[in-house]
């Protein structure tokens, strides 16, 4: 099939690695991995997980849920803090699936207890650290107020605590990133013991890429969600969670015009195909891709001395050296690595597989398909 | 309708009063608009302009040419550097519209004579000091070999001269923008001097949304291509392209928790929402949104007090003072106006209006439904 626009190029081989690899750290960690969809958001890629015995999944919407229920999962976390104004949705998802929500504030718990129609499995989300939402894990008065409303109503079974520990994004250093972790576990911990009289099943869950990738004890926990490890991308080699070999995902864009004096290539690819997400440099710049050659079965690792620098609604700038320049002619394909693939795989809708296959992805999937009840 | 998902709210009064006042404008200058239609890509926006007598248009990609010939446009223009990998649906275009093509390069001309089927008008893209790409204003070498093989081929008729200004969305000063906006209508005027012997008829077109809405007198040239105006947005607001009340777009968001301590609401609403465009501020810190309060046909301008401070994949994290936080609880709608209304939209993929009609966007039309050849 011949390429003529921007498309997402899959390695699938590339792709089952990476879920192979943490498959068997979870299994030798004996803890359960719920790997987070909302990077691939593709039924097909969802499939491949299957041959791994891999039956629980993480979302993050009600959306998603119900296009990976549709698709045959039946165990599913909605990583969000619940949106109560889709309670007729959820309702029908519970209805169906062992559905498992989110929750921060007594105000849901209270929406919740009154308008569900079928029981779901409750988690209370946690911050440890990351500061973007969550109870803090020493606001005992919170918690307390919140396990009170959910034991005062039959519609909840209480999980236990979730935790995501996103400001492992910000590291790029091995002993951040288990300091990190390490404090999430003790704090998981404290509650789980202060906790666990009253709700002896109580689990906890945590889940980012880096620390699931780069770490090897992940004990003391009982499941992992990470999502983003099935592609990577080059912020997560930045952060040392894979090599650039491991990333699976890569744009292919048409070359449109060539600016020889400043060793410049246009490209068809900008900020609709790739999304705004940089890479900060040393400078101060930003890169916002790196080039690849491809190969007979996929592609290489980065080239030196051509980068993306540049991007508008749809065109990008790669600055290039001389030989680099040279390279590339009108009407080329460029292959070029993402910044951050859960942005990209959303803005490109499909994935064309190495071996020909075209993938779906969820934002391509029309919405009245979809339609929220 | 009860909305209870991230949904993009368009108020037709102000589009039709931004569309109405470019036309009037373009009018007293007695120059064409043939407006850029990558802000909207909706046959129903699209549409609208029907009423101002506009028939011809600005597109960004052989797709979106499609999508609008599909809608009954016929004078379409794909203001970006052609592809010649697309040219079978460049020729399945140009047997049915008259079909404008941008070149930079002597080879796409080359490309582009050798493998057309139909004629099309020809555009050389100029760079009067946007840098992006196009041909320097003053490179007469170059210009004079495009356009000796552009008049070797009779698949061609040379249209013009074309500029897009995307500098003047870094300034915000009216100073400024009208300095950018003189030195590209002089150097475009020097172009014709030189040419207009051997194409009497070149036209000149030129087309950034600040200069279009900011300066009065757009004389001089023979079009402009303004696309952002339909909408405007935050972005356009700080350049003073636009006041806020002229915002025609508006993305509503459920709030699904609430951290009292740091006066923080979590909104369902991320980058896959809002894109990462954001707006920086005195302090250094970003700005992904600004609130306004809903009222009975429309919304307000942006209240103080509360502003859209981070984005990840889903969540969006609005900082509030002690009044704006104590007014929202979990599983009320906030509106939000964009930084940039483009890139939201295309991320949103269709719209509700202020009057309860569903209006698409060509990125939610099923790739399916509108196949390249």
């Amino acid at each position: 099939m011949r390429l003529t626009t921007p498309t997402l190029l899959l390695d699938k081989k590339k792709c089952l690695g990476n879920i192979e690899r943490m498959v068997k750290k979870a299994r030798e960690n004996g803890i359960r991995l719920r790997p987070h969809f909302k990077t691939h958001q593709s039924a097909q890629v969802g499939a491949w997980f299957r041959d791994y015995n891999i039956d629980a999944i993480t979302v993050s919407s009600v959306r998603m849920a119900r296009y990976f229920a549709n698709h045959g999962w039946k165990d599913i976390l909605i990583a969000f803090p619940a949106n109560v104004l889709e309670i007729d949705s959820i309702n029908e998802l519970a209805s169906r699936i062992k559905l498992h929500l989110l929750v921060v504030n007594v105000e849901t718990v209270e929406i919740l207890a009154k308008n569900l129609r079928h029981p779901v499995q409750l988690w209370i989300k946690i911050d440890t650290g990351y500061r973007r939402t969550g109870v803090l894990a020493n606001n005992h008065k919170d918690l307390n107020k919140l396990l009170q409303k959910v034991q005062e109503s039959d519609k909840f079974q209480f999980a236990g605590f979730l935790v995501h520990d996103g400001h492992t994004y910000k590291q790029t250093d091995t002993y951040a990133i288990q300091t990190i972790h390490n404090t999430s576990v003790y704090l998981l911990q404290l509650l789980r013991e202060r906790y666990s009289g009253q709700f002896p099943n109580l689990q906890l869950s945590i889940g980012d890429t880096p620390s699931c990738s780069i770490l090897h004890d992940l004990s003391g926990i009982d499941e992992i969600r990470p999502g983003n490890f099935v592609f990577y991308d080059l912020t997560q080699q930045r952060i040392g969670s894979c090599t650039f070999d491991d990333i699976a995902v890569c744009v292919t864009c048409p070359v449109v015009a060539k600016h020889p004096r400043r060793r410049e290539i246009i490209i068809y690819g900008g900020a609709v195909h790739f999304s705004k997400d940089a890479l900060p440099q040393g400078d101060s710049s930003l890169v916002y891709g790196r080039v690849v050659e491809f190969t007979n079965d996929g592609w290489t690792s980065p080239v030196p001395g051509i980068e993306l620098v540049s991007l508008s609604q749809e065109h990008g700038i790669l600055k290039a050296s001389p030989e680099q320049f040279a390279k590339y002619n009108i009407g080329d394909m460029i292959g070029i690595l993402p910044v951050h693939s859960c942005l990209t795989a959303d803005l490109m809708k499909g994935y064309m597989s190495t071996d020909g296959e075209m993938l779906e992805h969820l934002s391509g999937v029309p919405q009245r398909e979809l339609v929220s009840l």
